[in-house]
């Protein structure tokens, strides 16, 4: 595996590497678990190279948020990456990918302030302008993303239909641990206590699939023992449970296959996520 | 010579033509003059394809602009691209280009509001956003825009950069009618009375030069001349009359090699431009 920190050395290695044919790619901010693993398995099931890169972006985090304490763990993420079977990893310094004088941003739109872009204001213009420079620099047929940010996948795909960028979106499924906590590089910060009451969030989850498989389709009927057990603990601060459009991100009153029903919530300090898609009945 | 109209079969053809070497690109909106016809004959210069195109981008029109009235003439500009030498012209729909459902657009940050940028709110937003698209599209090596819109490859120069695209923005010189009128697309709303009156943004520009090679670098003196026939006919209005930064558009003191020295007014309901780079002494 070929590790590169600059855009020029990753630009053309990534243009040698595409005479063997298309790229998939794989962008992380490093701290590695086997979410990020199951994104790089599947890329390589999808292209002859895979590209992943590591970078903690700083134009993604609100100022008081966990930039400055985000896990670092290069050495380590990078094993793991090439014992994956990844050709080509970029892991460039702040100054190299987003340098001082770097005023250009691509902004989302009105999606960016609908459920997490609500609670992190800016958060998705810098996702969008990261994902597009490393989309310029690495020209990947195809990028890989988790299921777990499916509001920023939404953003993502519209990045790409809007820009008319040549890199198509594949989202890869949520991986849990055997208690069903969603993988999550912040998960790192939760202690023993604060995990357990995490658990409420992939419970929640269940017993919305419950009520679908019941046939309990109206949102707000189907949603309302989850928000029950998501508001009793005190520990436990609900951001949001909703049911709503993939794409749009607009609330919707029945759940139909394909709806996307997603909660975040706070525990301590730590912000926490997790979703799934309406299956057919 | 292609026409294509589609998103999807132009980003084919390109793929194709990409097969026999570098593109060099050249965006209009049609309208086309001998300005246009010299970046295409540049273009040739530097790659063995070239692709152009047209399109009247809404998003660079504000409000009470001149979007609807500007010049449409695509069978006769499509034949001045073929006879020039152009290999593939884009010339989408605006519901092609910009469908309704378009809301991701590119912020080239606070160089959109100085100079033009101040007069045109959004304008560069609109530009920097299309320009991205088309070169997604297209995914030329090159591109030329005209030296007659500075404020433009400042914007464009540093989107470049900023996102790491992989294309290389040129620039080309201005061309002129014989009278020393810079050649624009609006100087055909220009009545003979008027367009004698734009003749004082040339002659002003002609002024600043002679300063210059008389020795007078300090902006204020060297300008002054200008700026008083810029102001002295009620006919016209100056917006702007200014020695900058070409890469900051930031106002200098001292005019010195490589200095933009720029100018801007209306004429009647038309808005023109014009400028010169200042050259070794």
């Amino acid at each position: 595996m070929q590790i590169l920190t600059t855009i020029a050395g990753t630009r053309a290695a990534s243009r040698l590497l595409r005479q063997n044919g298309p790229i998939a790619f794989v962008p992380t901010m490093g701290a590695l678990h086997a979410g990020h693993l199951s994104l790089v398995a599947h890329a390589r099931t999808l292209c002859p190279t895979v590209a992943a890169s590591i970078f903690v972006n700083p134009l993604q985090f609100g100022p008081n948020e966990d930039f400055d304490r985000y896990p670092r763990t290069l050495a380590r993420d990078a094993a793991m990456l090439e014992a994956a079977g990844v050709d080509l990893l970029f892991a460039p310094s702040v100054a190299e990918l987003v340098p001082a004088s770097s005023a250009t941003t691509v902004d989302p739109g009105p999606l960016a302030s609908l459920l997490d872009g609500a609670a992190r204001p800016g958060h998705f213009r810098g996702v969008a302008t990261i994902v597009t420079k490393l989309f310029h620099i690495l020209q990947p047929e195809i990028a890989c993303f988790g299921q777990k940010d499916a509001v920023q996948l939404a953003i993502l795909r519209q990045l790409v239909r809007d820009l008319c960028l040549p890199t198509q979106i594949v989202a890869c499924p949520i991986i849990r641990d055997p208690d069903g906590l969603a993988l999550s590089s912040r998960n790192a910060y939760l202690t023993p206590a604060e995990r357990e009451t995490a658990l409420a969030l992939p419970r929640a989850l269940a017993l919305v699939q419950n009520s679908l498989a019941n046939g309990t389709r109206l949102a707000a009927l189907a949603l309302a023992p989850a928000h029950a057990i998501l508001t009793a603990d005190a520990n436990l601060a609900l951001e949001y449970l909703v049911a709503v459009h993939p794409e749009t991100l607009l609330t919707v009153t029945e759940i139909t296959p394909g709806t996307l029903v997603a909660v975040a919530a706070r525990v301590g300090k730590t912000r926490l996520i997790d979703n799934f898609l309406a299956r057919n009945p």
